[in-house]
Order: C-alpha cells, then sequence, then structure tokens
C-alpha cells in the first residue's frame, strides 16, 4: 500500500496493480432573470459530480483496467436520459508496444479535446456550451492508441463503437467510427500537460498540441449520437457527422486553448412520436486563455458561440454567446482547488425571432486524491 | 492502513487521512391484517439499508470531506421518489477554529435529533412516525456549526440549502433556512452520546441535551419539502415552516428521548396536475426510554403521536398513535446488533371518519464496522 | 493487507475480515438478419457485467457477511424492470456448526446449479436459454445450509423469501420456498469444483454432483416469480411452481454438466391492465461439455431446448432450440479470460404458426481479481 496521486495496492506475484482515487464537486449556481433584473431566476446548490475510479494492471503488466463509477443526478445525465447511469468507465487495455495500445469496454471516445480533459482539470468551473452541445462523449466498443516520434509527437486514435453512448439500450446494427490526430510540433508536454487546463506544469519551453477529429455516427438514437433522451419510436435514428479541430498552447504559466465544431444531419428536426426532436446541425467555436501566478492563483477568460443552421433553429436550437472570466486557485493541482466564474450569455434565434440575455455565476470547490 | 471503527489510511504529506465504513440492516416484517384478524397483510424481508462510508481529511488536517452511498430501494428513496438516490452525503469541511466548522455540499440538515442520529445508531429499529413525516432529511447548501463552552456546551447550527432533499433537480430560487440550538446543562456526553440511542457509553453522571430546530423552506416542490415525489406542475410550490424541541438524557444504562415537531403551510391539499397532493400539516410527538442491561441486551418502549389538522386530514394524512415495545441486543456496541419490536398502530381520520388499527412485528440483523 | 484472490484486510481483535473483489466483462454480440441474409441485426459492444465485491467476518468468526453491488444496465435488469438494481448481495451469515449455515438477507436462492455458479465462472460466454427462462435468481429471504458426510458429501438447502425477487416493493404475504438436495456420490469436487464450470481445477479421479430443486413462489408479482416487470394492477399475482434436476461431471480436464426445468402456473396468459403478460408454463433441456487442454484453452459445446405448453404459446412464449459451440483462453482461472462462442437459434410457435432461425456471435474479455 502506498500514496502517489492515489492509493495504491500491489500483488506483484499475478501483476497486480491497482489505484484508488474518488474526487467530488461542489457547487453553487446563481442565474439572474436577465440582464436588467439581476434577482435570481435559479439559485442552486449541487453537488455536480462525485466519482470513484480504480485502474491499475492484473496477470500482465500489459492488461490495463480502468473503471469510474459517477453517482450525482448529472453525472448520470439523468435528467436527459431518465436512465441511472452510474458506470462511466468499465474498459481492458492491453499494451501492444510502448506506443501503441487497444481498448475495449466503455470510456471516452477520442474526440474534442476538453471533453477528453477530465472535468477535475479545467480552468473553469466546467467545459464549454460547445463541448456541451457537440462532444462525442463516451461510448462502449473499441479502440486504437498508435504514437509517432518522441521529439515532435503524432498520435493517431481510432475507435469503433456503438454510437448510442454509455449504456443505451442499443439493438441496431448502426455503428460509429471516430479516428483523431494529434500533433505536437514543439514536443511532449510537462506531465502529459496537454491534458489538463492550465500550466500547472509550468512549461520552460513553448509547447503545442493540434487535434483533428472526425466521426461518423450510424443510425444513432439519440439526438446528440452518444447523449440526450433516446428516442422511443422504434427504427427511428439518424446519421450524424462530426467535425473538430482544436489546439493547446502552454508556456510559463500561460495557457491557450481553442476548439470548432461542426455537425451535419439530414432532417435535423422531426417527429418521434408527439414529441419533436431537433438534432443541433450547426458550428461552434471556444477559446480560452489563463495565466497562473506564482501562488497558483489562476485568472482566465473564455469566449464561445455556438451557429445553428437554420433548420435547427425552426426545431428547438438557439444560437449562443458566452462571455466568461474565472478565478481559481489550485491547491494540490487540480485535485484540491476552489474555483469560479461569471458569465454574459446571449440567446437568439433568427428563424422565431427571439433574444434572451442573462448572467451566470458559479462558486465551485473541488476535493479529491 | 489500521482498524479503528473502520478501515483507515494514512498519507501524511498531504495530509490525506480516509477511512471507510460499511453496513447492512437486513429485516422481516410482518403485518397483520387488523387487531382482529392477525393472519399477515404483510410478511416481507427486506435489506432495508446498504451503505458505504468515506471520510477523512486532505490537503491541510482542517479540510474535511464526507462521502456515503446507498443503494437500497428505501435508501434510495425510490418508491417516494421514482429516482434513485444513491447519494446521500458528499460534503467538504473546513474547521475554523477548534470550536466551529463550516460544511458545503450535501448532508443532514440540522433537523430534529433522531433524524440527524445515524440509523445505524438506533434503539429501536427504525425512527418514529413524527421523524418520517416532519424531518428536514438532506439536502444540498452550506452549513454553519460552532459550540460555545467546554463545561455546560451550546450548539449553534445554522444552513442554507435549496430546500428540495437530496440531488432533486432544482430549478427555481426559493432556498430554505435552518437554525438549531442545543444546550447540554450537564456538560458532554461520553463518546459523544447525545448522538446515538441507549446509553451504551454507560454515563456514569446524569447527561442531558436540549434541542430547538426551526426551518423556513421557500419555493419547495415536494410535499415534504426535502422529501416526497417532486411536483410536476411547473411553477407549482408551496412555502412550508416547522418547528422541532427534542431531548435526551442518559444515566447509568437508563436513556430517554423525546420530539415534538409542528409543520405549517398555507393552503396544504392541491392539485399537481390530475393529482391530488397533500402536505401534512400539524403536530407529532414520540417519546421513548430504554435501560441498557449489563450483558448489552436493552428492552425499551415508545410512545408517538401525530395530530393532522382538519384541512390536511381532507386529504390524505391521517391522525397516527403507534405504541412500540423493543428488544436489542448490543454485540459491537450499534455495528453489529440484534433488534427486534413489536408496534400497535392506530390509524384515524375526523373529516372522513375512518379507523383502522393493527400490529407490526419487525426483526432486523444490523452488521458494519 | 495480502493478496489471495482478492485484496484482504484483517483486524484480529474483532474478528474482522474483509475481501475485496472487482470484475468486468466487456462483450461484443453479432446477431444475424436470420440464416440466409447474414448480414447485422444487431451489432452491439456492451459491458455486460461490472461487479464489486466485499465479504469477510466480523466480531465473531462464525458472523459472515457477503456485498456485491453491480453496475451495468444489464446488471440491473433495467431493461426487464425499469428498477436500477444496484444491490445483488447483501447478507448476514451465521455458521452454526462447520457443516451448517443460515443466511440472512439477499443473495442467490438455491436454485439451478448453473444460476447459483457465478457468471464469472462459465465455460461459455454467458448462461443458457433454460437458465434465463426458468432461474430462481436472487431473492431476500432467509436460508439453511447443511451438509452431511465427508467421503459422498450430500447437501441440504432450504430457503424462505419474499418470492418477489431483489429489492422488488414487496407489499404483499405470499412468500416463496425453496429446497436443493445435491449428492457427490464420487466425493468433494477440487477446490469446490462443483460450482465453477471448466475442469480448470484437473480433477484426477472423476466427480459428479447430482442435484435436485423445489421451489414453490406464492402471490407472485412477476411473470419469472423473482424476475421481469412488475405487475402494475393491485392484488394481480400467480402461484408458480418450479423443478429443476441438474448434474455436473469432471475428469482430467473433460467436463460436463445438465439441466431440466419445469415450470408450472395457473392461467399463465393473462392482462395486466392493457398488457398481456405471458408466464413461461412449459419444460427446458441444457446440457454441454468441454475439454480444457493443457495450455488453458477449452473447447465446449451446447444444446438447449425450451418446450412452452400450448397455453403460453398462445401468449409470447415460444419454443427454442440452441446449438452453441464455444471457445475460451483462461489466463488466470476464470478471473482473466477470452471466450467466444457461435450460436445457432431456431424459435417457433406452434399455435401461432411462426418460425425464425438465426446465427449468434459474440466475444468476451474477462478481468477482474
Amino acid at each position: 500500500t502506498y500514496f502517489n496521486e492515489g492509493v495504491h495496492l500491489e500483488y506483484k506475484p499475478i501483476h497486480f496493480k491497482t489505484r484508488f482515487r474518488f474526487r467530488m464537486q461542489n457547487r453553487f449556481t446563481y442565474e439572474t432573470q436577465d440582464t436588467e433584473d439581476l434577482s435570481a431566476k435559479v439559485a442552486d446548490f449541487n453537488v455536480r459530480r462525485m466519482r470513484l475510479r480504480l485502474d491499475g494492471t492484473v496477470w500482465d503488466p500489459r492488461l490495463l483496467y480502468r473503471i469510474q463509477l459517477s453517482f450525482t443526478r448529472g453525472d448520470m445525465d439523468y435528467d436527459r436520459t431518465q436512465y441511472p447511469n452510474i458506470l462511466r468507465d468499465a474498459v481492458v487495455g492491453w499494451r501492444l508496444t510502448d506506443t501503441a495500445t487497444i481498448w475495449y469496454g466503455q470510456t471516452k471516445l477520442p474526440g474534442n479535446r476538453q471533453r477528453v480533459t477530465s472535468s477535475g482539470s479545467q480552468q473553469l468551473v466546467d467545459r464549454s456550451i460547445v463541448n456541451a452541445t457537440f462532444t462525442l462523449d463516451r461510448d462502449m466498443g473499441a479502440q486504437f492508441y498508435q504514437r509517432w516520434g518522441e521529439d515532435r509527437p503524432f498520435w493517431l486514435k481510432l475507435a469503433v463503437s456503438n454510437g448510442e453512448g454509455r449504456a443505451t439500450d442499443n439493438k441496431d446494427n448502426g455503428l460509429s467510427y471516430t479516428g483523431r490526430v494529434e500533433w505536437l510540433p514543439l514536443g511532449a508536454f510537462k506531465d502529459e500537460g496537454d491534458y489538463f487546463e492550465g500550466d500547472l506544469a509550468r512549461e520552460l519551453t513553448p509547447k503545442l498540441s493540434i487535434g483533428a477529429v472526425f466521426n461518423a455516427n450510424k443510425k444513432t438514437t439519440r439526438p446528440g449520437g452518444q447523449l440526450g433522451t433516446q428516442y422511443t419510436t422504434p427504427g427511428l435514428n439518424r446519421d450524424l457527422q462530426t467535425w473538430f479541430l482544436d489546439a493547446i498552447f502552454k508556456h510559463r504559466g500561460f495557457s491557450w486553448s481553442s476548439e470548432y465544431a461542426n455537425r451535419w444531419a439530414h432532417d435535423p428536426v422531426f417527429m418521434d412520436g408527439a414529441k419533436e426532436v431537433t438534432v443541433f446541425k450547426g458550428q461552434g467555436i471556444t477559446t480560452q486563455a489563463g495565466f497562473l501566478f506564482d501562488n497558483n492563483i489562476e485568472p482566465s477568460v473564455r469566449y464561445s458561440q455556438l451557429f445553428a443552421d437554420k433548420e435547427s433553429q425552426a426545431g428547438s436550437a438557439n444560437n449562443q454567446k458566452e462571455y466568461t472570466l474565472g478565478l481559481s486557485k489550485y491547491f494540490n493541482r487540480h485535485t484540491v482547488k476552489v474555483q469560479t466564474d461569471l458569465s454574459y450569455d446571449e440567446l437568439s434565434n433568427s428563424v422565431k425571432d427571439t433574444y434572451r440575455s442573462y448572467w451566470v455565476y458559479r462558486l465551485q470547490l473541488e476535493i479529491g486524491i
């Protein structure tokens, strides 16, 4: 038994290693009625995330496993799916070579960078509206990861998966195909810092990673592909195509990251029985930057915008702009921190000619190992 | 790794401590048709509670966390809410001083004593009907605890919380405000014995704690405030006010505890769509006493009564009397015990002129660490 | 802390022992349209099972506990019950003598052998269609186990339980009564090998176990007794009677096991509100054999057949035949293995004169400790 970013147990005769971690995020949200009336539309305390994790090896140092359980209403996507989805990760890996691994089971797809970056490693209170709208999230399937090069690493990440998201009742033959490439032209980040936000590793030389993703999801039965309420009409489905471009840059406490997203679907507004469903067809951009001071306080800014196609706006999709100012204090890197942010949001719909703007304030404590 | 009322792990460099505990309660219930026909209306084996707990500190000895998960149908309040509420506690604390602590997240509100006393520390098989009807239960929010004095401790416990209970989908601006005071005029109980029932610590001198609670819950969307099925009509809510007085006394194996409860709501019977909802407006009293013999066998008695206002009786609320005789055998204090009790129940409604009486027998094994 | 088929913790002063284990099964299933059109009707990646287990003793070496939690959609029987049933085992035992134990709580009933054999100890990817149709599964109640004899052990296993399965909302007075006997005329199996499939213990002398089960389930409110969607009509229930005969034989790598099942119910097709319910009244047989080579590769075969009574066929029950060829590679006995099987299925209904045949291919990785 020892401790190192989690509680470790080892039993060498069968190459058994396990690491146990937990974390929770306790949040307060205050949303105003609009930008003139600043009284509360919503005042809400929320345990946003509560997670338990196990990972390690068993039988052979090349045989990997990773388990993650989640227990809050938000964690379980309960309000979007009406299903209590506790299981996040349940995946087995096999290290083929030092640079190639295959994974089998349920885990995150190699989608947009902010999604693959743990919710516990964000520099703002939560991910952007672009991620919420376009993310490929988690899915059940097989993945292949390959890295080439040491000085200027290039990654290829491929996945074949159900395309129905985690633990959906999948009864069709339509799968989902995902490819992601990453290029790090200035070398690897310290401590795998391309997958946490904020320059907590304090890069002494500039570091950059550029990524691109393509996903084709055949016959998916949820409006977001892997997310949203499953359609109840038997045989109702849509093919989705989603593109992402993303980049992250870090140097001496400064960090900048950006994403572009694009989703296409044929006929994105349709009826599921008596209920109208809208697939978000359109584009999104998000960009954010932060600077980490020596006292581990980091101010940050973010701008995000969603562009919904006219077709989707005729359904329930809207255009959205979000401007955010954030402040984080890191006590033990990302595992113990306090974060707060203030956002100005504009929702508009050019088809229905509607408009709403409001402020959202959030305060969050994160604690874990 | 060591054991002391749970399995402990420590890692000093980051002040990490954790304690793991579990417990389960396996119960058999036999309810008669009425007091003349003693044949079974219900014969039921039930895993009433099954809990896993983690608590400790991380990063700073003043930074506390507490996590509790529950897995049975009753634990999750499933039949009352149709939502699988696994998460019980997920709360972060900060010890401001030796006598003051703030908590943030989801945990029990400082309500009536019997509710705050763990279900694993009761001297009868379960809590009273007064607790079931009036308890403030758990909620998400912020709490402040302050103690004054050593010889005659006085506690102030304050909470601001959603008022919608654990993990409800909260979308409004109405919060809940709770205040509790406690006075221990004869000094502190051994082993914090004011928060377990039965004089297992065997107080050599008389000990007494007196408590009072006030709660104002604004715009709650569940009939019990933090409990009950959430209303489906958007915007439907009620303001509730709840009062409690409670006391516990222990001396040389004898223990006595009592509670008075009072709830007020404007217009307590109303329609939620096609469904009639009743808020229990009225009062309740419960009193119980036990004597712990040297062989750790404790006989006990309880009397509880609910007084529903005429308004609530016109809905689905009833008056109720319950007389209970209990017997417990403690093997390892409250963590390993066998408990049994026999109750005589009378339900009556003076508005509808209905009456029913019946017997309930219960047998329970509790096991845990 | 030590490792031996799980992570063990001990604390002797209170005779506390606990063992922690986990396991998951990640599966891919390909089902053809029929036997002529081999294109995919279903192509599905699935985390079939993900389990956490704790078992041990506390306070007295005779006082046992066992807890098992499950987290996948299939594990929770979600699609059959619409209830997230995480809790599998929560049971307390008391070792009366070296050969007699009583259990109290929720766990598997002493039903057919393949059901009581862990899903992690099967020689094919999953249990047979006979088990799926007739199994008594888990239930809440009390059980008594007694063994007589050492050289030719004879087991008696009795249970009284709710008869409504795990964590169902049980409100009636009808219980379920189960009796199982087992006889091992050639002596005990190595490593309790009568409860895992495949001769992984490599019996040097022939070993045989013969079992018989009778279950009478009074007033059950689910079509399979302990399984299926609970009826919504108050007071609607059926009495079920189920019989099993089973046997397992092992010798020098060869293993053979078989089961016969028979269920009887009065009036097995009926209305629950607007929904027709069918209780499977009829019989089933399954037989399978495998041979374990020295390299721990085991080919196996299985034949299973369901005979539905005419009454049940008039509802939604069908006759079914299934022929399966399987191949397993065991790395660390049953805890780390790869399994694959190919089945040919025929469904027919002589009342409705329908027929369908198709192929199913499955590939599964199991990993655990």
